[in-house]
């Protein structure tokens, strides 16, 4: 066996590789960079697994990984927006979110400033969410070998007893509510990346939706389903709703809130802004009786002063439902879920 | 708004980055490649969050993210690694490991009929260590952004009543077990990456480690602490054992199991394999008492057939627990946690 030769407690301003050794260094950028921005009884425990108290309920979990491109863009970065997504997912099927895990792929050279920008997004992300970073990981990959920093979060929430959204709950003459104006994270990223001129017009609107969930769920107990429409935006979330439930959707355009910014910019770069990703928004269904007491609901809440009424659930399609967008001259036109990226890494 | 140009449905054999665009290309993906490998009634929900039934029993919950390169090597690869290595965790808790997360970020042009080995390997150590993977996440990033897959696992298992497994619990006289030979994940990744001759002769030990496990819970009722010596090695996971407990731990060298070949392989490349990492073997800590009937149960137990005590735990340390390794004459060495990094990118 050949001695090894430890490398000096050094301070140094760059992820180096030794940051992802598991030995001293690595214990060092937790210590240093992470235990202070999330510690918790929980984390603080250091052991291989978190221990989380028993909760008799039922529970949800999720998983989701970011590689957003930039990692700061107008609005937040990919450290709020990792805790925000994963929240959100939660939150679509009506969880309570609890607490989260953190695994870091870092490269090589990134600089720990802002690596702490992004830890001190994802603490306060954390505070506003109510959640708890409870578990984590750092590994470190060579120069070249990933794009800065990819981010995984999984969570765990708490759910209702007998709480059941899923788009197959879907009926005729449901109404279709948005909780906010769509389009805006897609194109703040894309503004960013690109070095658009708007870019500092337009914000992402990466948030989480704790409020509006919980609001909707007093006022609306026949909520049918909810999703936070992420990649593939809009038209992709609510085309998974039509053929999960097998009825149409028809959805107003002139209906559909979006920021007049976002507009223009989606306009000169040829993109339809039903498929750009949002991430501080939900779809909500619900039945016709409660769609006004829930958008009211919505409009009261945080993140939700633009909530809209944007249409409302069909017959069943005997080929299988499908979803129309109405528009301001009264034909109508098929909407269609991506096959492709229209903007790759954007969350 | 510009309407939108589908992609047709094109076969591909290389990942492309339309599979992550959250559009129908990542469906497909998911449909023909995924959920035949893991599906399960709760991943075939298909809900932004898997829904878990109430346990009722604490819950350990854990994250780890693996970059290892080459994602193939001698025994195992990538995707069994990322299960293998989230089971353990929950495990050295001494938690039953239930529910797995799955998040992939594949790199443009990885060939689909890796992406399926991976896959195939991944579901086979789910069902071997009896865990369900029930959520997950796809991103693909550009060709160069990274290096081939990435996959992080998170885990959630069910912990018995009041059992509390941590360093803390180490006692002097308390005797250290190791439950199979030490280094050889480290060397098969390492022998591969540098294409050595010998790399035929080491497989790595992944695999899961239930079994070893529930034989040590169930006939020892004292013992202290458990842990996966990966990154960090055998060295890693006791100083932090010393540190945590304050108390001094020899091990003995000739007591340390460690295939030949693994040993010359060490010897010739100039490295320590109490630092190299493992990926199949768990470092247990017992009473004195219970030290002969927890090697014999470990002994009996899949993967513990070379299962060994090593050594024990000495006086408490004034300057904080430290760790020695008795030589073959008779002398001491101090043994350090290593502060870099001997072999990147090894899980």
């Amino acid at each position: 066996m050949t001695p090894t030769c430890p490398i000096p407690d050094r301070i140094t301003d760059r992820i180096e590789l030794a940051h992802g050794s598991g030995g001293s260094m690595t214990s060092r950028l937790i210590e240093r960079i992470f235990r202070p921005r999330f510690g918790n009884s929980l984390l603080d425990r250091g052991l291989d697994s978190a221990i989380l108290p028993p909760s008799g309920e039922r529970m949800a979990f999720t998983t989701d990984t970011f590689v957003v491109s930039p990692l700061f863009f107008p609005g937040g970065n990919i450290g709020d927006l990792a805790v925000n997504g994963t929240v959100n997912d939660l939150l679509s099927v009506g969880a309570t979110p609890r607490y989260i895990s953190v695994g870091f792929v870092i490269e090589e050279g990134l600089p720990i400033a802002d690596l702490k920008q992004i830890a001190d997004s994802m603490a306060a992300a954390a505070r506003e969410a109510e959640v708890e970073i409870v578990t984590g990981d750092t590994k470190v990959v060579e120069h070249g070998k990933c794009d800065g920093i990819y981010i995984n979060t999984a969570g765990i929430g708490i759910l209702p007893p007998s709480l059941d959204l899923d788009p197959d709950n879907i009926r005729p003459d449901d109404v279709i509510i948005i909780t906010g104006p769509i389009a805006s994270h897609g194109m703040a990223v894309m503004s960013q990346r690109e070095q658009l001129g708007f870019s500092s017009a337009i914000e992402s609107d990466t948030a989480s939706l704790g409020d509006i969930v919980h609001a909707l769920l007093s006022v609306a107990p026949g909520l049918r389903v909810l999703r936070d429409p992420t990649r593939g935006g809009l038209a992709g979330t609510l085309c998974e709703f039509a053929a999960a439930s097998g009825v149409n959707i028809e959805i107003v355009e002139d209906a559909i809130p979006i920021n007049p910014r976002v507009s223009s910019a989606c306009e000169l770069l040829g993109l339809d802004p039903l498929h750009v990703a949002n991430e501080g928004i939900m779809v909500a269904v619900v039945p016709p009786a409660e769609a006004e007491a829930a958008l009211a609901a919505v409009r009261r809440s945080a993140h939700g002063a633009d909530g809209a009424i944007i249409g409302k659930a069909c017959a069943p399609d005997p080929e299988g439902g499908r979803v129309w967008l109405r528009l301001p001259l009264g034909n109508r036109r098929l909407i269609e879920p991506l096959a492709g990226d229209q903007l790759p890494r954007i969350c």
